[in-house]
């Protein structure tokens, strides 16, 4: 069975050296903080992943869900965890007090978070979905809403969903069906079939209530004629007490590739009594904060897995011994060396140890951005921040859950025969990791939401942002020799990506398919232009410690593990650059080839 | 269900087209062999695969193997289907006359074996290994041993394994355990635990004929110590009558991740009666021989899983509608366009495509060479084509079963969240895929045979004829204008890969490890130089065919593809040559990132 302990030292690192958090006053959340209490809250929140959520994961991937007349068993264990987890609160570190939660910074639930998806994604998915439905009740759900409803799901006793996809409409929502009478007393009556609902339906909740797209009756056509409704499985009455049973039922679960502890449901709903949220027919704006939240929360579930693949593959390439090192044994006592002395044994680990230290970075930076959007009293870093959050959102959902799938591969790898086989749980990892690239928005419509939409649609105007920050690290350690071997290559990627999206830019005036064709190879390039910032960031935080004389190895390795980014991972954008260059032609004119 | 139809029209262009196996008359095999006999061959060939294997495909991964009393259960339908193709001698297509076969090409075994991979892998493994085995008994097995059991193999009454794994030892077989007692009758006594034995024990045939690697009592150490030898299910007399059951059992199946249908056994021998094949202590050479075979047939699985990947993927896209086209409403009487619209999802699918045919025309253009190695009649040649196939082999494993995954990948992709499900069998090809990028020698493995032993263990002599073919196609076509656009990049390619290669050996001399960590991108960048021949090659014969007054469109489709490919696949070489070059320091110099 693999194991897991959570990344403290890293976490730490990122938290203290990169983002201050126990320093900074400019946000009203990191106020009253200490390292004590923080600490204590990482482990904490570290030992119930380790030692509750990480045992049911195989447990959880063996039984998968069960749906029985109407009843949605979990796999066994996954109800009490569920407990352990809401009784201590764990799930609502950044709820606000009236909800019970503890009004800490997003930064350490997206901490709890990551080594909720580490230990076990599919039972994580559960809160993760609940707290995403939160966040859009809590931003355009009525009062009673967010008092009765937001509140419970707060709590953890009822939990939520998001119902967009139908099975003839996915990315394209334009199209959906699924239709909503107004009724008399204000609620609407909806009907349609729902595919795809990650937790639609389980036992861990007394209620679920699901986040709804429909189209009122006679609304207009298309997106711009879709609305938001909650449907709770059970009706809540005004007072937020519990009523009749509502019509919207789960009609069978998905068989998956992975997270098989997740119930993915089918979900019919036969004039299931709805209500609003927000406004009618612009449904997607609610729906928008809630696909927002998840995308970065998906982000984090392919850096979670990366995290723990690693972890385990490193543990059985010092353990395992085959073969002897090409440049002399190494373990003479024994009669081979451990396979960690292989060179391409290295690099498959390096390369999830990477993938994993430049997520995190990027993830707990956007957290700090979603802070500041909450609660930063200047409204100005509030938009501006918000503007950046927009830009870096397709990046952590594409680019984190791409560098995921290729590192729990790779870590698969380093077992040979025996990470083909279940019992040692690599492949689990890799399956999991499968659909991170799939929901929430394909990785293509994020490479599509980034090149048209975050940057050609404002001229670029927000990545030149992202470029000051590139540009001000290259000013401040442009004269430190011994930064000289992270900021080169920096520098060298910020004037090629300046002039890279200019030219798709001109190309994709003349032909919007030459965005569609650079736009995947567009995103890679940019994904490793910000994990090339945050990698020369995190060297320049190592080698200032290692100047004041701090003498733990973790600066050292740091620097390593940068060495190796910019060394074997980063100069992918060569050929992506290339190939983005080499535009739509070959790929629109093959009629004949793909008939 | 995913559908499978054989690619008749491609199998056809290699085979008349650039192999021109009608016409030639060098090998004895080919003689007599007219087209309107092989189309009826490949014709009957992929009936029965599209008709009765690929229907088991999804039921197999269903129901998977199951042990009880000692007794492994095939899924359903598969004993039925078994006899089925070997009542038809499909099995042993280039088996001699005397054992039931055909005497055809191997080609069209090859043929015929990537038609079963496409169609049922798993099932397709139990043949598979049965045809190594007996590659190895006709190399090297006493002349009963092929009288008796060859023959059985032949006819499929008998299958058969690899017994090489044991659980401390994989790519290491010097560390084996395995032990055989000479016995005075000249018979051994075997035993030991191995483990991963696909096909290892099964309900199919009457007997299984396990070729188990031992060491001999007092043997020396290390692989110099391991002898080969038959240990049957069922003993053989002398004269082929089965006697006593032996002592090999079945103790365990694996739980995997793919390949379901397969039976991967846990192999006890308790002291089990063995019979020795070829010389004590040189029991590798008769493994090699079907390890080689079996490397070649690795590649040929994921060639299989990637074409019938890419067919249900193209026919997915074309009728799924969702999102209009960047440049424009294209079917404006539905409601969306069909996704095939869309760049990148002619991306993915083009990336198939091209692995699929690039791998085809790689594949069976080694299929010549082993009809070369066998049975031409000039010694010389069977030297040279053993020496290029040995060239070619850990790239045939290695680089199809790398792109097989990318493929697989790409087109349950383009599935979008149904590609998840295994309902529509898109995830089934990608969890088979896994298995080929570790068996028969991790592609780490093959990397290290190409550029250590293959390329600069002889000073790259090999290489620079693989590299004389590629000069020869530019000598020819460097003028033709049309086909600059494949041969200037082919030309590039070729100069840059002896540059490589030069300064990789250079510094390998001064540090293995060096060699270590450049394998894997080393392989890539000449695989992507033997396709790149190969697609040139193809251009050509296409081009000629335009010329000469041909309409077909198949002609202009596989121009279409090679652009594709040179445009959009090919220039991965440049990443890879820039972090080989990167070297092993960032590699070996991590102890404490790797702590």
């Amino acid at each position: 069975m693999p194991s897991y302990k959570a990344p403290l030292a890293d976490i730490r690192f990122n938290l203290y050296e990169m983002l201050g958090i126990d320093k900074r006053s400019d946000l009203p959340e990191f106020a009253n903080l200490d390292r004590d209490t923080i600490d204590a809250i990482l482990e904490g929140g570290a030992k119930i992943c380790e030692d509750v959520l990480a045992p049911l994961n195989q447990i959880g991937d063996e039984h998968g869900c069960v749906l029985e007349n109407g009843v949605v068993r979990t796999p066994p264990g996954f109800k009490e965890a569920y407990k352990t987890l809401c009784e201590g609160g764990w799930n609502r570190l950044s709820a606000p007090e009236e909800h019970g939660g503890a009004s800490l910074p997003i930064l350490l639930s997206f901490t709890m978070t990551e080594m909720m998806f580490s230990a076990n994604q599919a039972f994580a998915m559960y809160p993760g979905l609940t707290n995403a439905a939160y966040a859009a009740l809590m931003g355009t759900g009525a009062k009673w809403m967010r008092d009765h409803i937001a509140s419970r799901m707060a709590s953890g006793e009822w939990t939520g969903t998001m119902c967009l996809t139908e099975p003839h409409c996915g990315t394209d929502l334009g199209l959906m069906r699924t239709k909503a009478e107004p009724q008399a007393d204000g609620t609407y009556r909806i009907t349609g079939n729902k595919i795809f609902i990650s937790a639609g339906e389980h036992d861990l909740a007394d209620n679920i209530v699901h986040l709804v797209l429909a189209r009122i009756v006679d609304a207009p056509a298309g997106i711009k004629g879709v609305s938001l409704f909650i449907v709770p499985k059970f009706l809540v009455n005004a007072d937020g007490s519990l009523g009749a049973r509502n019509t919207v039922y789960c009609a069978g679960l998905e068989h998956k590739m992975g997270i098989h502890g997740n119930a993915t449901a089918q979900i019919v709903l036969e004039g299931a009594v709805g209500t609003m949220v927000g406004q009618p027919n612009k449904g997607m704006q609610g729906m928008f904060v809630m696909m927002n939240a998840a995308r970065l929360g998906v982000g984090n579930q392919s850096l979670g897995l990366t995290e723990v693949a690693y972890q385990n593959a490193l543990a059985y390439a010092k353990d395992r011994i085959q073969m002897r090192s090409l440049s002399g044994a190494k373990a003479k006592d024994k009669p081979a060396d451990p396979i960690i002395v292989h060179p391409d044994v290295r690099k498959m680990l390096l390369t999830a140890k990477a993938y994993a230290e430049g997520g995190r970075a990027l993830s707990l930076f956007c957290s700090v951005l979603l802070e500041k959007v909450h609660h930063h009293p200047d409204e100005k870093v509030r938009k501006d921040s918000d503007e950046m959050l927009s830009l870096l959102t397709p990046i952590v959902k594409a680019f984190l859950t791409d560098n995921g799938w290729q590192a729990t591969m790779m870590c698969q790898q380093v077992f040979g025969g025996h990470g083909f086989i279940k019992e040692w749980g690599m492949e689990q990892f890799v399956r999991d990791a499968r659909i991170n690239m799939i929901y929430e928005g394909t990785n293509t419509i994020q490479s599509l939401d980034l090149l048209g939409r975050k940057v050609l649609g404002n001229n670029g105007a927000t990545l030149k942002k992202f470029g000051k920050l590139v540009a001000a690290l290259v000013e401040e350690e442009g004269v430190n020799e011994k930064m000289a071997e992270f900021i080169n290559p920096l520098a060298m990627m910020g004037d090629k990506v300046t002039k890279f999206t200019t030219e798709i830019g001109f190309k994709g005036l003349q032909n919007p398919d030459e965005v569609g064709a650079a736009a995947v190879d567009y995103l890679r390039v940019v994904g490793h232009m910000v994990f090339g910032y945050f990698f020369a960031r995190m060297a320049s935080v190592s080698l200032k410690a290692i100047a004041a004389g701090n003498t733990d190895p973790f600066y050292q390795a740091k620097l390593q593990t940068a060495r190796f980014y910019f060394a074997k991972l980063y100069p992918e954008s060569a050929t992506l650059m290339l190939t983005a260059r080499a535009g739509s032609k070959t790929l629109m004119e093959t009629d004949l080839a793909l008939a």
